[in-house]
Order: C-alpha cells, then structure tokens, then sequence
C-alpha cells in the first residue's frame, strides 16, 4: 500500500500578513482602494483586509478568487485564454461553483506545490494582478531567504 | 388504473466501487488526478473518490455532474450541441439548479432504463469524458457476464 | 460480487393523485385546507397540490416532511417519542438538514419496502396526520386489489 | 520571522477507502447500512460510500460529521456533554453551520496533528460511533506498521 499518510505544505499566517502589506502598498501607490484575500492550501480563509473605500461586493470575489487560484490550481486571468476558443467550456465554465475568471488570483507555490492562494479584488482586473504580484514577489524573496 | 407501483433498477455500489476504480487507472494512465462520483437512479450520491491533487473545485462540480447526467437523462457532454444554436436556451440553460454542461458525466443504462449516473471532474472535460466511459465499459462487460 | 444492478418498486403518478384526493377529501371533511406531497422513492417530489386557503409556509414543510419519511424510513410522528429521553439526540437532531419531526409524514411500504412518502401540511400534526392517514388507507385498499 | 512555509499531514485516499471497507464490515455485522465519509484535513471530501438502504437524509450528514470532526477539531459526540450546562451554547451551537453534534464524528490523528476526518451516518448515533471506530482501529494498526 501507499503511505496512510503523505505531507503537504501550508503558507504562514505570518506570511500572508506579509503578503497583504505589499498588496495594500501597491494598491495605495496606484489609487485603487482593495480588498486582499489569502487562503490556504485546503481553500480555507486564512486572512483577508478590507482597505477604506474598496468595493464591498468585493469581499466575497476576492474570497472566491483566492479559492479559485487554489481549487483551479492555476491563476485566474489564464481562464478566459483558456476557454475562449472552446466553446463547451466557455459556455459551461461559467456555471462552476465560485469560480471567478478574472485576473487577480494566484496560487502560491514551493516548486511545484500548491501551498496557499492570495487574491486581490476591487479594480480594475488589470490592477488586481498588479498588486496580487507585488505580494507574491514578497514571498518569493522571503522564501529565498529563509532556505 | 395503472400499477400503482412499478420496478425500477438501481446500480449497486459494489459495482459503483468497480467504475469508479476502473476510472481511477485510466486516470492514473492519462496522468490526470480525477474526482470520480456515481449517483443512483435518484440522482441521490452513491460513492465518490477523490485523488491525490485533484482540483478541489472538482468535489462538487463531480457530483453535480453525475446529477445532471440522471436528472436530465443525457450525457452532460451532448448540452452544448444541444443549445448552441438555441440563444434562449444558451442563454437560460446556464442557470438551470445544478446542471453542468461539460462532458464526463453519463446516465448508467440497463436497455433504455437509467439506473444510476457516473461523473468524472478535473481534467479537461475530454480527460473527464475518457476516464468515465473506462468506467461505463466495465459496467458493460460486467452485467453481459451477469446476465 | 453482487449483482452490479438491483430491483426497486417506486409508487406511479396515478397512484400519488389518487391519495392526495382522499388527503384532500379528509382535509375538507375536518375544515382543514391542507397542501398534500408525495415523493418517489429517492426522496424526489412527484405529485404536491395546495388547497385554497392553505398556509404558504407549510408548501415546503409539506416536501421536506415527505422526504423526510423516506430519507429517514419512518413516520415524522415517532421522532419526538424517538429522542425525548435521549438528549444529546434531542439536541442534535432539531438541526439535521430537511429534518421535519412532526406528525404527517408517512413511508409508503409494499411489505418492507419503502416506495414513496406522502406527508400533509398546513393544518396542528393531528390534522395532518389524520389526513395522511386516509391517503394511505386508499393506497393500501388498491394495492390489495391489484395483487 | 516564523517561516513562512510549514508542514501538513494528510490522510492517503488508499488509507480512506481501508477505513471505509472496516466501518462497513462492521455495519453489515451490526445490521445497520451506514453512509461513510472521509474529509481530509482541509474538511475537503475525499471518499464516500453508501451502503444499500441507508437513510438518503445522511449523506449530507455524514459529510457534514466528518467535515465538524476536522473543522472543530474534537470528535463531534463530544458536543453534547460540552454545552449541556452551558445554556448560551446550548442554545446557540445548533445553528453553527455545517456543524453535526451526535457521535460517529472523529478527527483521525498522527500524534497531536489532524490529518483527516471520518464520519459514520445511517444509525444511532451510537452505532454510528461504533463503526466509525472500526474504522480508526485500521488505520491505527496500518500507522503502526508502516512507521
């Protein structure tokens, strides 16, 4: 038999902190008010910030990206390239429970392991990404650090 | 009158486990982790098993599948075929309680009677549509040998 | 193994309208107007009729009560007998999902085997179980005559 | 700083399915069909078996037992000695979501760490346990041997 039991990796919460703070960062710099969520690698909420003025409709779609990122295993702006020219899938994905198709979600990975999910919501698609990956550059270099 | 009460066939979960183990070696064949569920002829979950890094997305969206594929008798694969050239039902099927639109979930069929459905989720609904007809084809096999 | 497949009797539509007439009959004699389901066997509604008069709230209760006499096997009535004296039950049960644990709902048996409920709604569970009771004596004098 | 990263322990799906097959041995030697759930330590479902003419009502259930032992993180019959004199919780835990509060939950644990959850649903609550410990009792021994 395989081992009963195997290990998995799971991002901090002293990391997601972290991540949050170079989101919001970004987001002052840029003038978009967000909301930052982060999960981890089971799609549980591990901590989430409202920033003054961000979208409230925003709070359950980042949740919802961020569990995206995770449960999809892949970033969320890769969707609409993914299925725009597969027309059963881009009828039907739409339809999948949570999922938000639409930049911003990203999973965070050690190698090749899926060990959590931040996403950013409240702009602009195009200004989730920016600061999402301003977070995930904070934990890529803390990560090399810590090795 | 009519009877005032008819037979019906119901798959039996020993021969679910068999699908659903037959689903799991092509699966592991196509190197894709899959979520495999079946319902009996009550749309009512009989037994699933999920892989090791299959999209947790996938746990419900399986189980819906294998639903739609009882609940509105079809292959979930033939929806999109069916509605394409319909805009209001293209439109409108989308939203339909439960029904999932994308290949990999089959009606389990005795002649012309359903007896259950099967679902495959986590691949590209082509994976999905492979691992489950692996499955269907045992269940072939297995009730010409019992007949 | 096992047969992959299984038998199971399921009540007919006819015979669901037959016993919601006589429900409704009854409710008429007592001055009660009620609202009468009846589910398949798997729990799936098949037949629901609302008298003019009856208590909205009751149109889901009356589904749920009949499903809860199937997915449960057994009348709504025995419950409260079933875990007054068992309190952690008592305390646990109130909350189980679809759960209705007054009187009124009733498994429809051919011998040992459950082939539907019919549960009446809108009424004190007196009402509702008497009700009940007179759909379930129409099914039991047909069922006798059509062996 | 915490390191950012840390390690999990989660149940194999080859070890779920073992737990499965000795909670259901156990059950047919009862003379009680049960439903079994696994959840792995995310509270993510991994398997599910139901036994023929288990109570439809515990699917959902056992899922939600299995998901309260991990998710509370204590074995859910527990519950009830827990807020018995506690009339606040009393009154107030039934409404948590998802939460099951009769035995047959139980976290399955390497040492102190939960790596999964296994539920038992389909008879009282203590056949439910009974079962669900036949179940522990194999993974106990297969842990034993393969360390």
């Amino acid at each position: 038999m395989q081992k009963p039991v195997y290990e998995k990796k799971s991002i901090s919460l002293e990391m997601a902190n972290k991540m949050i703070e170079a989101a919001k960062e970004k987001a002052r710099a840029i003038g978009v008010p967000q909301i930052i969520a982060v999960v981890d690698e089971g799609g549980n909420l591990l901590a989430l910030q409202r920033m003054e003025g961000a979208l409230l409709a925003c709070i359950q779609i980042a949740i919802d990206k961020a569990y995206s990122a995770v449960a999809y295993r892949r970033p969320t702006d890769v969707w609409y390239d993914f299925i725009k020219d597969d027309p059963p899938l881009l009828t039907g994905a739409g339809f999948f429970p949570r999922l938000v198709m639409l930049g911003g979600g990203f999973p965070i990975k050690v190698g090749d392991e899926i060990i959590g999910g931040i996403a950013v919501s409240g702009g602009h698609y195009s200004h989730d990404m920016e600061c999402a990956k301003a977070a995930l550059e904070v934990f890529e270099a803390t990560s090399q650090v810590s090795k």
